[in-house]
């Protein structure tokens, strides 16, 4: 099978692909031939490098989705965006990518169906961010998506044209929408939520990590295999069994800082835990005050998608996938 | 003040241009000016030609908004779209108006904003189609969207954009989710939900009218009269009351086939009832089976949009808006 990732140079679009390197069969046929597009040039794991065609794209250039669907991929993973914080500051940048790159993808789908068969399966990554406070301590699968952020707009409308385009049989998609992912590997960013795992990476390795909020802060995570998981569970799951509403919040773990701290505790010892500073920042906690804390996952996991429940398995996760099993 | 009806010439537009005609301060400061625009050249009544322009345009053309918005209006109704059944039979048509019409008006009102002060109200027309079975009987103002039409996601897509231009303060936009229009004046049409009225107009008149569904169904419903009295609410209300959820699913009367009916027997009496001819029709009957029966819109209550509380009060509505206050 054919298989594409758009934004394949991203965090979990690169796991996902060493996924592929490691279980050539994860989604039950041969990947034999792999397109990998990001707006950066996306690395090639040298297993897959005989199929692999790995492509510097920006979707909402001119004819740049018509391009890549005229290769008719089988199955099409849909993860590229423009954050947050970059959608927020740069609304036409924003828009242009995250609504009309997603829908130039989605009509190139279409205008291809319309002279031959072609009905791909399309995985989209949507975001908890197309909800909005004021929510409930436990947000349920029917709550409505009321985002305050351009970025969790954008993502809440390419959820709609997601569904009525499968519902119109044009392709076979599903959305799902992440928890935060931790442990994000690599360095501190500067993203609103990088302390959640700033303060778990950075002691595993002996350095210091700032903590901009209170121990009691309430947040939703999965890790990064996890995120993997969920994609390959949506690239192979009957969707016959989701119906009309393809758009699922992922299952998750509801989990407290200061439970964060303590798997480390248990972890990593006190020594770890020392390395995290408290340096209170009142921007990020107001931020981290809109952000949802938990939901009730119930249609996702009852399709099969699952997530850590504990933060120990969080940590272990990180700490086979990332320091190779041990840590300093 | 410059106030903009888009969709002038449909029967809600026509209505809300005759209010402003019976009463030139329903906005609290004179109308001044009056820009009316639909597909079709819209009436204008004679009190308001001084004041009044009329233009036959295409919401999607090309620079069609910005021609539009050049002139600044200070209050904005969008009560233009593709309908439903026609949106959901030419894809590309309902897409380019109902979705990119409404972003080329909302993104015309963004340019302006970038080169002066400018931040109209707007005020559009939503749907309950953008609710998609299943729904529980009474469907609560926090329910999510998941429309199973084109039409619906459009309708949704539109709200979603309305709420992020709101809170970055392009303008001040509140979206209002009609129920369905009864009783409708003029001619029977092929509209599924046209039966509704049809039953009541027509023996009102000592016409007979088709009932294609049973006396057991349950719908959503609102006089026109009611729905002008939404759009001058919506053009007037104190927005810091809204916050940012701006999409309000309008009050109305939750009532039965058989409700209808008995407020016609009790106001035209058994022999405009015998009028109704019962030709069940599967087609019909499927396609109501899909439409919500009840709201729980305590939000817009409490914000003080008001519905009629029987059929009674909506015949009587009927008979003094369109037969003089007498009937055959």
């Amino acid at each position: 099978m054919h298989v594409m990732i758009l934004g394949a140079a991203g965090m979990v679009g690169r796991k996902l692909v060493e996924k592929i390197a490691r279980e050539p069969l994860a989604f039950g046929r041969p990947v034999t031939r792999l397109t990998l597009a990001d707006a950066f040039q996306p690395p090639v794991p040298e297993a897959l490098q005989p199929v692999s065609t790995a492509l510097t794209i920006d979707l909402a250039g001119a004819g740049a989705a018509d391009r890549l669907i005229e290769s008719r991929p089988d199955l099409i993973f849909h993860l590229a965006a423009i954050v947050s914080g970059e959608a927020e500051a740069d609304f036409d940048k924003g828009y242009a990518v995250n609504l009309d790159g997603t829908r130039a993808l989605f009509d190139a789908i279409r205008k291809l169906g319309l002279t031959s068969a072609y009905v791909p399966r399309v995985v989209f990554a949507s975001s908890i961010a197309v909800f909005g406070t004021p929510f409930p301590e436990v947000i349920p699968d029917e709550f409505f998506t009321t985002p305050l952020t351009s970025y969790g707009t954008q993502k809440a409308i390419a959820e709609l044209l997601l569904a009525d385009y499968s519902r119109r049989g044009i392709f076979d998609g599903i959305g799902i929408r992440l928890p935060t992912i931790t442990v994000r590997p690599g360095a501190p960013n500067k993203a609103a939520s990088g302390f959640f795992s700033n303060i778990l990476r950075e002691p595993l390795v002996g350095k210091e990590a700032i903590l901009p909020v209170s121990d009691g802060v309430r947040h939703w995570f999965a890790s990064p295999r996890a995120a993997v998981g969920f994609f390959v569970h949506a690239a192979t799951i009957d969707t016959a069994r989701i119906g009309a509403r393809r758009n699922l919040t992922m299952p998750g773990l509801s989990a407290l800082v200061s439970e964060e701290i303590e798997a480390l505790r248990r972890v990593a010892g006190d020594k770890a835990v020392a390395l995290i500073k408290r340096v209170p920042d009142p921007v990020i906690e107001r931020i981290v005050a809109g952000w949802p804390t938990q939901f009730d996952a119930t249609r996702a996991s009852s399709l099969g998608f699952k997530a850590e429940t504990s933060f120990d398995e969080i940590l272990q996760v990180h700490i086979e996938d990332e320091l190779g099993g041990r840590f300093a």
